[in-house]
C-alpha cells in the first residue's frame, strides 16, 4: 500500500474540512438528497440548482462543478453545458457522473457532448458506463454494471489519454487513473451495492476532495479511499442496507484524518499499455 | 389462512433474488429514493428514467414498468404513455399507482387515459384512490385515503373486472383481487401510515414480483405481504417513523424465503358480486 | 423564558395532531422527501403538487401553503404564483421559504414578487437570506448562511414591516418578529448545520402550525420551539448527521406535549428600532 497516498487523503480531508468547498451539483433526482447529506458530512457545502435560467450564476459562487447524468433530461444537458462553459472560464474543476450512459442514446450523446465541450478532469463511473464511454461495451442493466472493474482499466486508460482526465472506475476494487498512474483502492464494501447512490455519492466526495487540490488524480485516489474507508466503518454498525446509508454519513462525519491516514488502502501502479 | 399462498410468497421472493428484475419506475420525485432503494432491498434492480426522449429505450432493457402519478406533469403523462406502449410491445408487466387520483383533474385524466390505452395488469392505491378510480368517491385528502378499506371493495372489484386487471387496496388490512378472487393480507403495521411512500414502495415491491410471476394476482398478494411482514419486523426495531423506514429497509433485505412463508397471513375467498 | 408562549406550543401541537391540516408544499426535489416524512411525523399530512396543471386544485384541499425557493425554475415561479393566488382567494396561510435568495437573480426576483403578490403571512430564512430580502447583504455560499443571526435581526424587523408578515431567522438562536414583538427561540442543536433541509423542515413545521393558529407569530416560535427541541432530543440519540435525521423524525413524532410546555425556550420582548 501508498503510504505516501494515505497521508495525502489525510491531508485531503482536512483541507476540505477547513476550507469548505462549494459543491454545485446538477444531478439526478433520485439520490441529490443523499449526496448532499453527504457533502455536508464530509465538511462541504452543496447547492443542487439545475434550471437554465440560473445555473450560471450559481456555479459563479462554486468551488467544484458535478454534472451527474441519472434522470436526464435534455433541458439539463443544456444546463450542464451552460453551468460548464461558466466553470471551465472560472477555472473550477468539473466532474462527471455518467450514470446509465450507454442504456439510451440521450445519456451516450450528453455524455460525448460533455466530453468534448468541456475540460473534464474525473469521469467516474461503474465499469459498464466506462466500458461505454470507450465504445467497447453496452449497458443492458440501466444504471447498473454488469462488467468486473477490471474489465474496464484498459478502457480507462484509453479514455484517460484521450480526455486528459482522470477515470475512475467504481467496483470491489475502485480503480482509478490519469493515463500515467494507475491506482487500486481496496476500501469499501459490499453493502454500497444494495444502496442507491453510492454510486453518485463517490461522485460527490470526489468533487469536494477536487475542490482542494491540484491533483485530479491524487483527490480521486484519497476521496475514493475515504468513502471506502467510511463504508467499512459504517457496515460494522448495520443490520442491513437501510440502516447502512445512515451509518455512512455518520462515518463521512465523524471520519479523523488519522484514522483515514491509517485505513486507507492505495496501491499505485505505473499505468501499462 | 392460505397456505398454498404463503409458499407462493416465499417461492417468488426466492426468484425475485434470483433474477434480479430490473424494474423501471416512472414515478414521484418525494418518494423515487426510498423505493429504489426499496428495490434493490428485495434483490431487484431499479432504474428511473422519466424524459419522453429517453423512455422507450429503458424501458426496453426492463423486465416491469411503474407508473406512479406523485407530482405528475402533463409532460411526465406523455411519457408514461410512451413507455407503456413499448412495455406492452415487449410483453413487460405495467402496474400503476393512482397518487392523489380524484385530488385534481390532472391525475383523475391521466390516470383514466392510462387504463383505456394500456394493458395494466395491476394498480395499487388507497381506499380513496380506488374509489375514484371507480368513480364512487372523491380525495379531499390529496394524497391520503379517508375511506377505510372495506368500502374500497366493491369498487376493487368492478374495476377489476373492467380493466381485467388486480386492483389492490392498501390499508390497516391490504385487498386484492383480479375479479375472480379476493385476498385479504394481515400482514402490515400501523406505522406505515406515518411514512410518505409506504404505498409507492408496495408498488414497487409488487413490480419486483410481477416480473417473476406468470400471475398479476399471486404476486400481488405475495408482494404485499412481503412488504407487511417486513414492516411489522421493521416496527420491532423502531421508535419512530424515522427509524422504522430505515429498519423496514433492512427487513425487506434480511427477509429469509422461509421466514416469509411461515409470517405471511393471506386469506382467499372467492370474490362476490 | 415565557411561560405562556410554551403552554401556546404544546397547544398548538395538540392541535395540528388533532386537526391534521394538509400542507401542500411547492418545493424543492432535493428536501422534498424529508419534509413530508416530517410534516407527516409532526401528525399533519402533506402533499408536494406543483405541476401549474393541477396546484390551484390541490391547494384547494389545503390548509396551509409552502412556497419554496430550492432547485428553483421559472415555471415553478408561476405555479406558486397561481397556487398562492387561489390561497390568498380561499385565506389559508402561505408560509415561504427563500432559498438561496441573493443567489441568482431567479431566486431574488422569485422571492420579491411573490413577496408583492401574496398575502405571505411568514418568511423563513437563513441570516444571509434575509439580509438579501432586505437588500442589506448578499449571498455568497449559495444555499448555506454566512451571517450569524443577530446581524439579521434589523433586517427581519424591517422586513416584517414592510410586508406585515412574520420574519423568521434560523440559527443557533432562531429569531421572529412580526414587527411588533420578537422572540428568540432557545431550542436547537449545531447537528441541524451538518444535514440538508433542517430549514426547509423547519418551514414546513411551521406551516403546520399556522394552519391550526390564528397568529401567525405565535405559530411561528410554536414551531420553532418543538422543531428545535426535537433537535435537541435527537442529538442525544445519533452518532452523526446521518443517524440525526432519523431520529429527528422520531422525536418530532413522540414529542409529548407536556414535554414541549416544559422543553420550550422562548423568550418574546418588544421589537426595538
Amino acid at each position: 500500500m501508498d503510504k505516501r497516498m494515505a497521508r495525502k487523503a489525510a491531508e485531503l480531508l482536512k483541507k476540505v474540512r477547513e476550507k469548505k468547498p462549494l459543491v454545485h451539483s446538477i444531478t439526478n433526482y433520485v439520490t441529490m438528497n443523499y449526496t448532499a447529506n453527504a457533502l455536508l458530512a464530509c465538511g462541504a457545502s452543496a447547492v443542487m440548482a439545475y434550471a437554465s435560467e440560473e445555473v450560471e450564476e450559481m456555479v459563479s459562487l462554486a468551488d467544484a462543478l458535478v454534472l451527474n447524468l441519472g434522470t436526464l433530461t435534455l433541458a439539463r444537458v443544456e444546463a450542464m453545458s451552460k453551468a460548464g462553459k461558466k466553470a471551465d472560464k472560472r477555472g473550477i474543476p468539473i466532474i462527471l457522473d455518467p450514470v446509465g450512459v450507454g442504456a439510451t442514446s440521450l445519456r451516450t450523446g450528453a455524455a460525448k457532448r460533455l466530453l468534448e465541450e468541456l475540460p473534464i478532469r474525473v469521469v467516474r463511473g461503474n465499469p459498464s458506463e466506462i466500458l461505454c464511454l470507450a465504445r467497447q461495451g453496452t449497458n443492458p442493466k440501466g444504471v447498473e454494471s454488469v462488467h468486473p472493474v477490471e474489465e474496464a482499466a484498459k478502457a480507462a486508460l484509453n479514455l484517460a489519454r484521450e480526455h486528459i482526465a482522470t477515470i475512475a472506475v467504481s467496483g470491489k476494487i475502485d480503480l482509478a487513473t490519469d493515463g500515467k498512474e494507475l491506482c487500486r483502492v481496496y476500501n469499501g464494501h459490499q453493502m454500497m451495492g444494495y444502496m442507491t447512490g453510492a454510486g453518485c455519492t463517490a461522485t460527490a466526495v470526489i468533487a469536494a476532495f477536487l475542490a482542494v487540490s491540484s491533483s485530479p488524480f491524487e483527490a480521486t485516489a484519497a476521496a475514493l479511499s475515504y468513502f471506502g474507508l467510511a463504508g467499512e466503518k459504517a457496515a460494522k454498525m448495520s443490520d442491513g442496507p437501510g440502516t447502512f446509508r445512515i451509518r455512512l454519513i455518520d462515518a463521512l462525519f465523524r471520519m479523523e484524518e488519522e484514522e483515514l491516514r491509517l485505513g486507507a488502502r492505495i496501491e499505485i501502479t505505473r499505468a501499462m499499455g
